[in-house]
């Protein structure tokens, strides 16, 4: 995998970078911008970090972490900060880092660059990387650094292997290959130390969060091979939690060995659900969820049903039977 | 790692090999067993892999976990496999492999051997090769194969990714070192496919494994950072389930970032029960469970209580805090 040479040429020849990543961030997108950062800083250029959002909870281990300023920030700064490029991490289109175009508008893009490992069909950008086989844009920028000749550094290390653990599971998508074992080894060797990264991602739940999964596991219903579960606008009052707490709930149903399809109903609102959808063994849950106006991929779709949760659920399970 | 040379030379100079993994086995155990065995072969020994145990489900898929033998279809061939060598996987003792000496009295074992990641205070063994450091035996039969020059086949890579697999979590305990990526790297080159071999391994449970757990869960009890949750016989009649079914959850409470200390209780008897501690942070549960006469890891151990749950808890927790 290797970065095209203008993407190489322009990085080693401009001054300013301000390194974005998408709304909703997650390990991959903010693991990625700040070793990009580090390694653009190693090579004397100077680099501002941005988000829409405030770092997630489990995100704030990432040294480097604490540089993400907001787009309000941004007005204050780029006055000082010119010509600047915008380099877009783990995400292809300036929608995807702002929802509200007119707080970038103040600033004054020189020229625009994607890394990114999503398959796209928008057209933004000076000069694109996308790469959709690999398995994280962290893999990328590994690549980036070392053809940047930049020698990955631990806080680089850490960044980067918890982008790579976020987007293959720890290792256990589909997206796993040898080459991401490799590098992730190659980060182990400069400092990433794989134990302590996991605790941080996947083992600092509140307590609420985990009242919360057993209340929505209490709600389990199988019927074939269809598993649904079902959390309410009570249960995060009873738990003190918020929607956010429900990500990776969907697919826990998925490890009994007879569940190809695993469901999650979260309550909107009276009779307005938003579904989550996994399936395995190749079934597509997309097309389910496109029926009812929304989607996703193969093996992990969304949409939204208004109706009871009794017709909600029925409507579903009919059509994915 | 390398294998010391007198146990290479002794593999290289044999001709046939008695394999066997300890009492209750796991992936490591069977994992590396069945690879030493395809490898012996390609050197064009004889092989025969022994277990006391029946396969366990969730390793039936290990190609050539068919192979395995027990002590009694031994003793039938014993006779026309002769002299034989004993090689003790993942294990250092011969009790490892049966609680019943008797069983093996009838066999002429020439020379033993022993490849094992496991400490141990013990003299059996002609040839040792104890590597305490080795995340899993299965890393440890890697390098083997290497040295014997070996080329790892696809059936051979399964095995020792499985292996090391199981015994580094997937990856996510302390046991994770660069060299383990490297070596699971090259495994997956070689033929085993990680998701594949995750699903297989750890998303499996039956449903009434599943329902066991969200009884389990609905115990939990969270006092100053210790969480305790109880399975009874009851709940085993109710799902249908065996004591064999609660492996790992004790490890779940853990996810709990305020979680310091997780302990399952199994009703084994009224009033009896066993229990499983498992810690973070440096705490030393294997020093709890010594005082009631119990044992284990620093951050995993277990003991036995007689008394009713209250009495049990209290004490224990008493003693935690």
């Amino acid at each position: 995998m290797l970065p095209p040479k203008d993407l190489l040429n322009f990085l080693k020849n401009e001054d300013n970078f301000i390194i974005a990543t998408h709304i909703s961030p997650d390990g991959d997108g903010l693991g990625s911008a700040i070793a990009l950062s580090i390694a653009l800083q190693k090579l004397c250029k100077k680099t501002i970090l941005l988000c829409k959002n405030h770092m997630p909870k489990q995100y704030k281990f990432l040294p480097g972490s604490e540089k993400f300023i907001t787009f309000e920030t941004l007005r204050s700064l780029a006055s000082n900060f010119q010509p600047c490029n915008l380099i877009l991490i783990d995400c292809n289109d300036i929608d995807r880092i702002t929802d509200d175009r007119s707080e970038i508008q103040g600033v004054n893009i020189n020229s625009s660059l994607l890394i990114d490992h999503h398959e796209t069909q928008k057209d933004y950008g000076d000069i694109k990387w996308i790469e959709p086989g690999a398995a994280a844009t962290g893999v990328m920028v590994y690549y980036l650094t070392n053809e940047l000749g930049v020698e990955i550094d631990k806080d680089m290390a850490i960044n980067l292997y918890a982008a790579i653990a976020v987007d293959t599971g720890n290792f256990r998508y589909e997206n796993t290959t040898h080459d991401v074992l490799r590098v992730a080894s190659e980060l182990i060797a400069a400092g990433a130390i794989p134990h302590v990264i996991y605790r941080e991602l996947f083992e600092s739940w509140p307590d609420g969060r985990f009242n919360l999964f057993i209340k929505v596991l209490n709600t389990l219903q199988v019927e074939d091979g269809i598993a649904v579960v079902k959390v309410t606008r009570e249960m995060f009052n009873e738990t003190s939690t918020t929607p956010d707490d429900t990500e990776h709930f969907v697919e826990f149903p998925r490890i009994m060995e007879d569940v190809k399809v695993s469901v999650l109903f979260r309550e909107i609102d009276d009779n307005h659900f938003k579904v989550s959808l996994r399936s395995k063994d190749g079934i597509n849950v997309a097309k389910i969820a496109e029926v009812f106006g929304g989607g996703g991929h193969k093996n992990a779709a969304g949409c939204r049903i208004e109706a009871d949760f009794e017709t909600s659920k029925s409507r579903l399970l009919g059509l994915l039977r």
